[in-house]
């Protein structure tokens, strides 16, 4: 199988593996607890949050674990949204490609009262930092923008988005869960006061992901209990999933110059083959996107046909968010750049890793044109456009 | 090391670790995708779901899997309570000495304008049914009583309370953290409507736990985002840790009789030998606990101080719940059972596990013995006593 799909998961490394099971077989204590055994589980875990403070450029005190991207999405919102409230602000700018975790928990804020601005994203997946500042206002308690979107793989102008929130004095969260681990993330650098990861996007283990603020941002706890997380976070602490999601970070940084290098050229080489297919495009910006991110649209072919000839060709892709796979509605991320319905509807996202070779890139290009042509041979859509009724979009 | 703190946490079960591992390394998919490989991960996934709800009694499409106890904790008792703010019940049942996921959650909707009536839990650590029945009023949304209480181990009469709900039509939730894998539960004999579980109580792993909520019962999402777990939990499953989970459970509940009868004897036994310590009291009933629970006060000594010498010689123990070690303040759980805050503070809770041989136990014994003999030595409090200032309470 080539996994192409390391945007809905990864392969955990071998080091995060090791590290975990060295951790269950060995260290089980509970952090809080005061004897040597569970202060052992307490020192890793204090380790842990140290070194994925130092991937981003943050102190350890600003570093919260919580169980994977979407709860930290979650609480950064809502805590920054009830902070505003506070002070009389209940409105909050953000774009209409973000991930779910954060427009349901938008829906769920607006339902209270709040209001939301939801900024367009153009036909390149990339949001303005100009319309940013444009659409803050006095009443903006938060500004939320994911760094990378989880579809089409485009990034987003973060520090100039952040530099914005700073002179306006709003607080700015973003979404990296398809950035961490992948491009370099610096919180300070990039003017962020909130940021979202998650552990199984970069070689962790699942059920794992963390949340930063910004020394003096204080956090709403999700989930009330014990005192864990310095009261932010209640639960006992997954000290061999932290230290597992620790140890991939750590690993995945210190290669991010290699991976780029590696994987830019292949997906580059993966682009232009894709290209070559009829009434084809690529969706978002070509420059600033990921290194493993490479997502189409192709004209009168349902994507999930793809997807499923594909999988019988030995290829896992997706043709968009797994989060959303099982729904027959097209992607809000491919509508919000302006994709029409039925384009939207023919889509493919393959998100490659590391591990892929310049033989495997080729033999994805075939399949996929291969595929394509087959599945417009059996089109509706497709035939009425080669009969002249309707017009190519693509 | 005697590894005396089960109810903190335990060590994971080799068939938990090795499911774990197996997964990790070829099943990473994400389950939402629809290629095989995402649909193997699946598989397990529900396959993992249908041996939990086999476990307790209930039905597959009755559990979601969350982070942990906590989470299901605060998940179970905000959706009983918005669902009776709908209909205008703002009153709940609880009891003084349940974990903190739930008073601190109780307490959160106590500040959002519902009535919390906190039963008392007598000396023995048993909650009366009657009395659960004689607080129930006409706008009583939900009881919550805990299953095992977590620091004294007495196990409450849930099946009644249950009964009393059922007539009275009121919701009934019961935090089983402690119970789960340690003794029969069955939601449907039981009356249980709502229940949560942590795996790394009982040989899971940490980061995973369930709730189970009784069909027709709505619950309102704790974390949104994707569409996972039927929109009532956003985020990517953790597929390895929720089936290292179902292992787990399954190989607990297929033991429970012989872990009922090894654990049992050494309990009474290491209880028989701490009551020969002079000024000490079992902590809760004596028979109506779990198999694993020692929990015993020792007047004029420093529960913490205890913990630590015990750690020297070997033993890691606690004073009381991991969640709230740290804490200066005496347990609530001692507190609610009537003991005066200069007992409570000397406090030990030992929480067997199957593996602990008969001379582990009588090693404890003597160990406890001997510490707080030596701790007794260096108290003014105890000097005191013996000097006949103040009164004896044990």
């Amino acid at each position: 199988m080539i996994y192409a799909d390391n945007a809905a998961t990864t392969k955990m490394s071998k080091t995060a593996i090791s590290t975990m099971v060295s951790l269950m077989e060995d260290t089980y204590g509970n952090p809080s607890s005061l004897y040597e055994f569970g202060q052992k589980a307490k020192e890793v875990l204090e380790k842990a949050r140290e070194d994925i403070a130092g991937s981003i450029g943050a102190t350890a005190r600003e570093i919260i674990f919580t169980s994977g991207g979407s709860e930290a999405d979650n609480q950064a919102i809502i805590s920054a949204a009830k902070a505003g409230e506070k002070n009389g602000k209940k409105h909050i700018v953000s774009t209409a490609f973000e991930h779910h975790a954060v427009l349901h928990t938008l829906k769920k804020l607006e339902a209270e009262g709040f209001e939301i601005t939801l900024l367009d994203v153009h036909s390149n997946g990339i949001v303005s930092a100009e319309e940013v500042e444009n659409a803050i206002r006095e009443d903006t308690a938060l500004v939320t923008v994911m760094y990378v979107n989880n579809e089409i793989g485009t990034i987003q102008p973060i520090r100039e988005i952040g530099a914005v929130c700073r002179k306006h004095g709003v607080l700015f969260h973003t979404d990296a869960v398809q950035a961490v681990g992948h491009i370099s993330v610096n919180v300070v650098e990039d003017n962020i006061d909130l940021l979202s990861a998650s552990g199984h996007k970069f070689h962790g283990p699942k059920g794992t992901g963390f949340l930063y603020a910004r020394k003096g941002i204080r956090l709403l706890p999700l989930i009330e209990g014990g005192a864990q997380e310095r009261g932010r976070r209640a639960g006992t602490e997954n000290v061999p999933g932290i230290a597992a999601m620790a140890a991939a970070l750590k690993e995945a940084v210190s290669n991010l110059d290699s991976y780029k290098a590696k994987l830019t050229p292949v997906r580059d080489k993966i682009i232009a083959g894709l290209r070559e297919i009829a009434h084809s495009d690529l969706n978002g910006d070509e420059e600033r996107r990921v290194p493993g991110n490479i997502s189409f649209c192709f004209e009168g072919i349902e994507g999930e046909s793809l997807l499923l000839l594909l999988d019988d060709k030995g290829i896992a892709a997706s043709s968009g968010s797994a989060c959303t796979s099982g729904s027959l509605d097209p992607s809000h991320v491919l509508l919000a750049i302006g994709r029409v319905h039925d384009v939207a509807h023919g889509s493919l996202r393959l998100s490659i890793g590391e591990d892929i070779s310049d033989e495997e890139a080729d033999f994805i290009v075939n399949a996929v044109k291969e595929v394509v042509e087959y599945l417009r041979g059996f089109s509706p859509v497709w035939r009425d456009l080669q009969a002249g009724k309707g017009k190519f979009i693509l």
